[in-house]
């Protein structure tokens, strides 16, 4: 961890252009694959974290979620909401920001935008857990929605397993052409399909990411063949699923952390018991990935707080090295600690009034 | 609430040094007396807000805690640490910042510093639970522990109570030489005293603030005479105690949010079902404050994340108002919300790349 100022006060900030810039700097195929390796790496040293469930408050139109990680050294939380209407005028559904703490002194050592650091945690972790799962040289893959992942998979499936063939559904036919707008000349043959059964024609791995606050099925049960990597994306949360029950009952099913993904994800469709594999067994080597070239596997996707962890780890290190934040008065440092209200004499306009 | 810009990417950021010249514009006496109305307020509407006991996760040298609190139209977290060892390498044991947000959109309205914030709104709560509770006309405070937080006790209780007579005592006879410079011309008539025993003679008010990670008895129960008001600053997490527990079994106890103060208050010593008060119950008139001149009433503080939630709801008026923050660049706003990934195309640095 490189000091970046000797001065207790400053905490370095990663703005949303910072980030931008930051991507762009390293180049997001490469963004991806190395933060991919963070994941992976963290997801294998799984024993080192302090794990617990996001902390949820939950309105009529949304929810707000809190969601800390800890390895010992380090502390991470990500501020993220969740509020479908706000598409409606204009803002994200998704807006996130998240903080990471030194545990020795408490003291916060980054602050960073997590909007779009988000998608691409979620998208490099696709990719890690397809990387165990889907089916050796897999090259095309079905998106079904088209929002504002569906970039961000496709690309992290072509960093890290070489997916070059892209078969494109949405229900909105504009935010398919949005998503073929932005692939342009990436290096994707990609095919616009009118509905899910063309998508998923001959495509080896189906990543559903679609928004729909509520149980759909985007996906049913004869659409899937034998030795199809699902990615599941889009449930996240209670109420939210996107497969049919059916698909889960055949397949194989890797989840983040079950205590969390029995209540968020796909699985809240199965009994509470229903036999899962979490992806660090998988990583790690504890336990068997894709045991057979005709099973169906699942990565029933949520969002976990150590990936965003490892997402703010890796943007610590990138940011500093290439000089992309600002240093913000965040923590108040008297000269002496315990005079505190000391500050409020130092302070100029103080100074002025007492004058 | 003043809508600050139309921009959704940002966020309005009060920082250390803006938080000192808001105190300073609005002046310290006046700011006490303001937030203890604003926090009185939400206490009174107990039952709209959400609450939750703190989200922790504990190191061997410290805590890092996670406060939210939200009432259906606001959100408001606080992130706090407490690291003992700090002040021996030059930081704060406890340094702090939050966040407030519109529930409507799970949007961030105001990011603040919370390190002076916090002992600005631990001393407001309690000379709010005070005037509920001291034997009316109390002039007089002693003030055991005279380090980070006493100049703010101090003050709330000048603003809010007419308390203009201190007598101080600290274990650090330096730490009550600074709490009297720092008073010093600020309308108090100070005695430094060399005993715990001299310090509370004839105080009608008693504060203990002091910083021990641990069980210690600043304040045995002979000491402790009729009518006096005890209020319990620095005993605030498990195993960390100030109070003798027989002067706990002769008083009567208000406490912020019981379940939270039985597990980290001075309560803690006492059965689980021990009687206690809770502060909103005195507010909103529910229940009696003091009932009796001779009663001994103790405020057990540990501080509540509804503190946090109502400084931060008027910090966020009092800044907006004063033009006393600076706007972050923290959340990400593409033109279309489901093209988030068409803003790294808009990126300068982009353009230049793939030109």
């Amino acid at each position: 961890m490189t000091p970046v100022s000797a001065d207790f006060s400053k905490v370095p900030f990663v703005s949303v252009d910072d980030m931008l810039r930051l991507v762009n700097h390293i180049g997001i195929e490469r963004f991806l694959t190395d933060l991919g390796t963070t994941i992976e790496a963290d997801f294998r040293r799984w024993g080192d974290f302090d794990k617990v469930s996001r902390l949820a408050t939950h309105t009529p139109r949304g929810v707000i979620e809190l969601m800390p990680a800890s390895d010992g050294q380090l502390y991470g939380f990500k501020y993220v909401n969740g509020h479908p209407a706000n598409t409606l005028e204009g803002r994200q559904t998704v807006a996130a920001f998240g903080l990471l703490a030194d545990m020795r002194t408490g003291y916060p050592i980054l602050l960073s935008e997590m909007t779009i650091l988000t998608a691409l945690r979620t998208a490099a972790t696709s990719a890690v857990a397809a990387r165990a799962l889907a089916a050796p040289g897999a090259r095309g893959m079905a998106i079904i929605g088209n929002g504002a992942q569906s970039e961000f998979q496709a690309l992290a499936f072509k960093a890290l397993l070489g997916v070059d063939r892209l078969r494109l559904y949405d229900i909105d036919p504009a935010a398919t052409r949005k998503c073929m707008r932005n692939l342009a000349g990436l290096g994707f043959d990609v095919t616009p399909c009118r509905s899910v059964r063309e998508a998923v024609d001959g495509a080896g791995i189906i990543t559903t990411a679609t928004a729909d606050k509520r149980r759909a099925t985007i996906l049913s049960d004869e659409l899937v063949g034998p030795g199809v990597h699902l990615n599941a994306v889009g449930g996240d949360c209670p109420g939210k699923t996107e497969l049919d029950r059916d698909i889960l009952l055949r397949s194989h099913i890797l989840v983040e952390y079950a205590p969390q993904t029995r209540i968020e994800g796909e699985i809240q469709q199965l009994p509470p018991n229903a036999p899962v594999t979490e992806l660090w067994e998988v990583l790690s080597g504890a336990r068997l990935g894709r045991s057979d070239p005709r099973e169906i596997t699942v990565f029933d996707s949520v969002g976990f707080a150590m990936e965003d962890f490892s997402a703010l780890r890796y943007v610590h290190e990138q940011a500093i090295e290439a000089g992309l934040f600002v240093d913000l008065d965040l923590v108040a440092s008297p000269r002496e600690p315990r005079d505190l209200y000391g500050l409020l004499r130092r302070d100029p306009a103080a100074e002025s009034l007492c004058a």
